[in-house]
């Protein structure tokens, strides 16, 4: 339910996505815009690996705003569903992503962004989100720390 | 609004999901399940990652019950939106998915599995769903196809 009213909300018309989308590379044959924002109300999975070592670093979301800003910019551009605006990464921690490479799916509705990471990629201080492992019943963190968020964000 | 129309027609009921959940890795802290299949309507994403080579292979998703099946039987187990239900990957083609670790992110609504990967992950024949690049206004092939998709679904 949030899913839908985020959207609702979204800062971007949709007036304004049509007209971005146009600017996305359009078509692999004539049935099927690359990526497909007509998917997921808009909204497509985006995943972060990191170019040299193929960590996989998050996930987060895009729109074709997003997405555009992305290919324009070279830098990872999503979309926070939280605060339902563009999420420039790194604005508020200076760790950006350097995109190198963008790829999609067989169905064009998931985004593999290969970037090169400056500093931590998570907001809990970790270089990937996917610091914890799930070991049976447990749940075990598997990475260090590289920074203090409070050092990051403010205490 | 497919998202939620494909939830109320689940194959698992509701009931069933709460049992299940139970059996899950439950908390980090006293706030938050790990994996948190409260979120995103049930329904969260997956990346499958080749756990030798560190390829993104695909990404799906999956509900508790998905999540909880894989767990038990080391086998990736997701959830077909389009289907809604269960989707043993590999069922129809072989190509199945031999889970070697379980990883969840920060806000414990994104899982990630390394995985052993039996042929082609993707139903197009490549070994990743991410065989196109996305380069300026162009959509490029990148990958080999592995298999012609007729010879593993039949034509």
């Amino acid at each position: 339910m949030a899913h839908i009213t985020m959207l609702n909300l979204t800062v971007t018309p949709n007036v304004s996505v049509v007209r971005r989308a146009k600017l996305l590379p359009s078509r692999v044959n004539d049935s099927m815009p690359i990526p497909d924002f007509s998917k997921n109300d808009g909204l497509l999975p985006a995943i972060a690996q990191d170019a040299a070592t193929g960590e996989v670093l998050m996930l987060a979301y895009m729109n074709a705003e997003s997405f555009a800003e992305t290919q324009r910019s070279g830098r990872a551009v999503y979309y926070s569903r939280s605060r339902q605006k563009l999420w420039r990464k790194g604005d508020d921690s200076g760790h950006t992503q350097h995109v190198k490479a963008i790829y999609v799916d067989c169905d064009a509705d998931t985004i593999l962004l290969k970037v090169e990471q400056v500093g931590a990629a998570c907001h809990e201080g970790y270089r990937s989100c996917f610091f914890r492992q799930v070991q049976g019943s447990d749940v075990v963190v598997t990475a260090e720390r590289l920074v203090e968020p409070g050092d990051v964000y403010g205490k």
